[in-house]
């Protein structure tokens, strides 16, 4: 796991799509969301990514235009399909900013035959497989055949209409991110430290158990890592939409940088996607982790481990 | 906030109890707890503490001698009220071994007048004062002029019924610690950060923001400090009870041990709070802290600094 890998082979896989987001005290109406967008923007400040996905016809020119706009991104991967409609999500966040409800899903193409990777990034070495239908995901891990690193997301859904599949990603891949709630559903333990370890038994090296508000746990088979959120105040959080995908962005794109893939790196890489995050939860879709410097990045992160030091 | 404080002068106050605890796996029958006992057991493995409470005539001889067995515990300050009744409580941890039920509560001899700080303890310098009404508190407090920092804790009920008087006390203390549902329930903010900020306008130098299996918050008027809590396995929780006690003991022994009261130390001192706690879980009443070592303690600090670096 800790070969030396080329910092341009980070490869994600996700959705595209058009968020609709409502808030306590203000909204966004059609903006760039999904998963594929948020990591590649986040993993894009640190190291080169490269990004799959589909979109429909309908796909607004200015959100091609964001995307374009990130450097570091490869876009070579971004399918624009016929006759297709962009996945499109609208989502209402509750008075604690940390429930929400989906108010509407239009899956469009994410529903159809699944994006390929194309021959210029099949030596992608690290990939990061976004939430979707676990056997679409194996899919198209497939075909990246000389990576050395696989993670991926997954969601409830999955675990409820797809366990088997899940299982098999599972011995698969290398490591994989999902919430808390998603650690408890797919193991039935109500401990994310335990929950980790059991799905450790499946076959990966490693598990991040993703908490919000409350942090992250890095069960791993050399280790155990526990860090807490950015402590945002209230009026720091605009929209925690994409939290979760640019803070699996900022750790992989850390491993990505440093060519370490061991533990020790993995911890680090822990508090580089706690610093995305705490920048994507400050503005509406991508705009919080798209505009942030390298600088602001770093002071960012000096000042998560003043507030974290043990 | 920085003067040297003398080792020997930290004091809580608090009650002395009779706990019968069932967990989903087993039960403890009457035995010893209450928030002074499990702040002084822990307390004690870093500084001497001195504690100030009251029991019936009914308490059994070998919760004393348990008590008195514990090197560092000054009970001079514990009073046996002829013809009273100890408190007593009962309560049921639930799958989660987070959220519990409360079976009864026989408040016995805390419904009557307070215990008295002796003069022999007047001239402490931290001290602690459990959870109680906040009258009553601030009543003890008065009775050690000398102290140069004093901290206290609360609950729910209080905010409910004597919010007024709880005021006033964070007006006469230096700090609180109080669990994250706690501090939103008194200020309305629904972030661990916020609601903290909230508090120091009531007059703190600093709130602790205690959040069980995900860790704490120090919110002090010189900056912000969080550490997860110790990523304990399920099978090592046996007792969740007197967790945040203990967080307590540890916190403010490791300031009295170093004599400094600075934000620093109080950051390091949250590390302490949580390895006393993670002790504390592992046995029913307060086996686990009263029995570890020094060296055990050190070592888990070792750990939980490996653990939760940044």
């Amino acid at each position: 796991m800790s070969t030396l890998v080329n910092p341009s082979s980070l490869l994600v896989t996700g959705t595209i799509g058009i968020d609709t987001v409502e808030t306590p005290s203000s909204r966004a109406d059609r903006v760039l969301g999904g998963s594929a967008s948020y990591f590649a923007a986040a993993a894009s400040r640190l190291a080169p990514v490269r990004l799959v996905g589909v979109v429909g016809e309908d796909w607004p020119a200015h959100h091609r235009a964001l995307l374009e706009s990130l450097e570091g991104v490869d876009l070579r991967g971004l399918e624009t399909r016929a006759g297709g409609k962009t996945f499109a999500w609208g989502g209402k966040y509750l008075v604690n900013m940390n429930d929400r409800e989906t108010l509407f899903t239009e899956l469009g193409v994410v529903a159809e035959a699944p994006p390929t990777v194309p021959a210029a990034f099949a030596n992608s070495k690290l990939v990061f497989l976004g939430n979707t239908h676990p056997e679409v995901q194996l899919g198209l891990l497939k075909q990246v055949p000389q990576r050395t690193l696989a993670v991926a997301d997954t969601m409830d859904l999955w675990i409820n209409i797809a366990h088997d599949s899940l299982v098999a990603l599972l011995g698969n891949i290398d490591g994989i991110l999902l919430n808390d709630s998603e650690a408890m559903h797919l193991t039935g333990i109500r401990n994310a430290v335990s929950a980790g370890r059991r799905i450790l038994a499946y076959g990966p090296q490693f598990v991040v158990v993703k908490k919000g508000e409350h942090g992250a746990v890095l069960v791993h088979r050399d280790g155990v890592a526990a860090v807490p959120a950015f402590p945002a105040e209230a009026d720091m959080v605009v929209d925690p939409t994409g939290a979760g995908d640019t803070f699996a962005g900022g750790f992989m794109a850390h491993l990505a940088r440093t060519g370490k893939t061991d533990f020790e790196t993995m911890q680090t890489a822990l508090s580089w996607g706690t610093v995305m995050a705490s920048f994507t939860i400050a503005a509406f879709s991508l705009d919080g982790v798209a505009r942030v410097t390298r600088a602001e990045l770093e002071s960012r992160y000096r000042d998560f481990a003043r507030v974290a030091r043990v």
